[in-house]
């Protein structure tokens, strides 16, 4: 079927309105109509060829909410007008011990939502900036938020994921200390699930206009990095600190904050290199630096429904297709408090 | 009581004989006569003034066996004659965190067995190239091995814990595939325990020349680390690797070897630092990056009486006191299987 998208034909072309076509669903297969679909980092740097590999038409969005329209012959886990949210995956090998144990995100042979190899037209996989998806229900969630909070829901599904997954992961929860680094569209996620989680939660900030903002989003303390004093003062006490921020840095500050056995785990890789990391941080405390990506689907799933049993959802600011570019250069900014959701609604226009 | 020892008056002087002065053994005390001392490339470090904050005269040495010639009133644990060893913890402070787990390494007021703090003259702790030590019992442990194996035994004192610790908190055993970079003095008591845990041990080397040994020590297979042919074909493989090698080297090669959840775990700390890890190598696997610092006291024990059980010393050069600072030109290098023993009897000579 055809559906307006909205996609760039170059990585310096701006996105404008294209015309894409989806697969009729298999068996399989779930359709969706995209109500709403989130803008992450990646995005723009998929879209502008950053990142390398990137394939044109690009049509980026990985934060994919909205309602079935058609399920499969063999779908068991949806019908016609389910809410539902496809994330950062619409395949993988389904047979491997990372697709056996439910983390499809480390598969070798995972097929992310865009710019991924695919049978379908044109060969490589298209996102959620589209009227429409089509998705194997495997790779499918179940949304059980009030459908009022749908758009504020899309966000989950990447940036709530990927802070989630690793505070679960190191077993975030009462009686832990968690950081979190960088408070955008990750780490605004990763201070509300954190301090739902029952941690004590701290966030790290370069900016003193930040602290007020972090502590609404739920950190029991707020910490500016660029300050020595403060720094020191929370010295050898962390269990965990989740650092969402790509741009390089030091990371020697925050591995030092860290109690023994603690690990400092990185959602985001920069471009280029961070400055080494001091080996005499990580071996005076048997502490780790460690990396993270996304997360599989069931805990995807457990996510959302422990998002909306907290009634947590993304702080968003809601924007028509055509403002797609100018957004682009606002989150470049980090002029947005803290993700920007299309309404794909207007994508029709 | 007055006794020889082996040491230096500066950082540029060879080491040559000298008196100190022991303290009388306290109600906690154990006295030893030391019989042997491993060699540690820590000790040139120290001992040189290639690490900070060395105190003269420094008398290195922290592979300590010997037995016990005395024991105080309210010693419970050893008795005279008994066959003793020493490592690089000589005091802690007894009642933080880590003292209570037993990980008295990671204490922030350990006190290490040569130039660290003490009330004992001349004011800082003196190591055990030397006739004899006196020490608290909780930091003695008991040697379980053969007499016949005694120097041999010495070297486990920080070299065998300092590799063990590792493989034990990483679960290390049946059914894992371990890789150990480097064969020397820690590297190959790091084959013979990871071997003996049960696990498939792949060594890394630099040098052609050393595949047969890391044969003969118990490794399964052997990878010459600049064949990349031969690193590649073990991609995504690895359950934990040790990494001996405190030159600085490039750690994605290693980091890129490891399967979903592998940690590559440093004990050695560069003098200038690694290349920057690629965030990249750790965020698509969930890989950590972490370091270990010797080990704790129950665990050295631990280490002593699995070694005692398994038949595991180290391959030792035995020298006498005087070929000190000859030895320290060849560990430099390299030329040495695998560890430089001191027959402390030469002492008195």
């Amino acid at each position: 079927m055809k559906v307006k998208a909205y996609g760039a034909h170059a990585g310096d072309l701006p996105l404008e309105s294209l015309d894409i076509t989806r697969r009729a669903p298999g068996a399989h297969d779930v359709q969706i109509d995209i109500a709403y679909c989130g803008v992450c980092h990646s995005d723009l740097h998929q879209v502008r060829s950053e990142w390398a590999g990137t394939l044109y038409p690009c049509v980026p969005g990985h934060e994919i909410v909205g309602r079935v329209t058609a399920a499969g012959a063999h779908v068991s886990n949806f019908k016609v007008g389910d809410l539902v949210g496809v994330g950062c995956i619409v395949d993988s090998c389904q047979h491997c011990d990372d697709c056996a144990e439910g983390l499809e995100n480390y598969c070798d042979n995972m097929i992310g939502t865009y710019n991924f190899p695919t049978a379908d037209a044109p060969g490589h996989t298209l996102g959620g900036y589209s009227q429409q998806i089509v998705v194997h229900e495997r790779y499918v969630l179940h949304v059980r938020h009030p459908e009022a909070q749908l758009a504020a829901v899309a966000p989950l599904l990447c940036a709530g994921i990927t802070t989630y997954s690793p505070l679960r992961h190191w077993n975030v929860g009462p009686g832990k200390k968690v950081g979190v680094v960088g408070i955008g569209g990750l780490g605004h996620m990763g201070i509300k699930i954190a301090h739902a989680m029952g941690a004590h939660v701290v966030a790290f900030t370069t900016s003193e206009s930040k602290r007020e903002d972090a502590r609404a989003l739920g950190a029991d303390e707020v910490v500016v990095s660029r300050n020595a004093e403060e720094m020191q003062a929370h010295a050898n006490s962390f269990d965990m600190i989740l650092n969402t921020v790509a741009a390089p840095h030091s990371l020697d500050e925050f591995l030092s904050l860290l109690k023994r056995d603690g690990a400092l785990t990185l959602v985001g890789a920069p471009a280029t290199p961070h400055p080494s990391p001091e080996v005499f941080n990580l071996i005076t405390k048997r502490r780790t630096l460690a990396g993270s990506m996304i997360g599989g689907i069931p805990e995807t799933q457990e996510m959302l429904d422990f998002c909306a049993e907290h009634g947590i959802v993304a702080d968003i600011e809601l924007i028509s297709a055509n403002q797609i570019n100018d957004a682009y250069e606002r989150m470049l900014k980090s002029d947005v408090k803290y993700r920007f959701v299309i309404d794909n609604a207007t994508l029709a226009a």
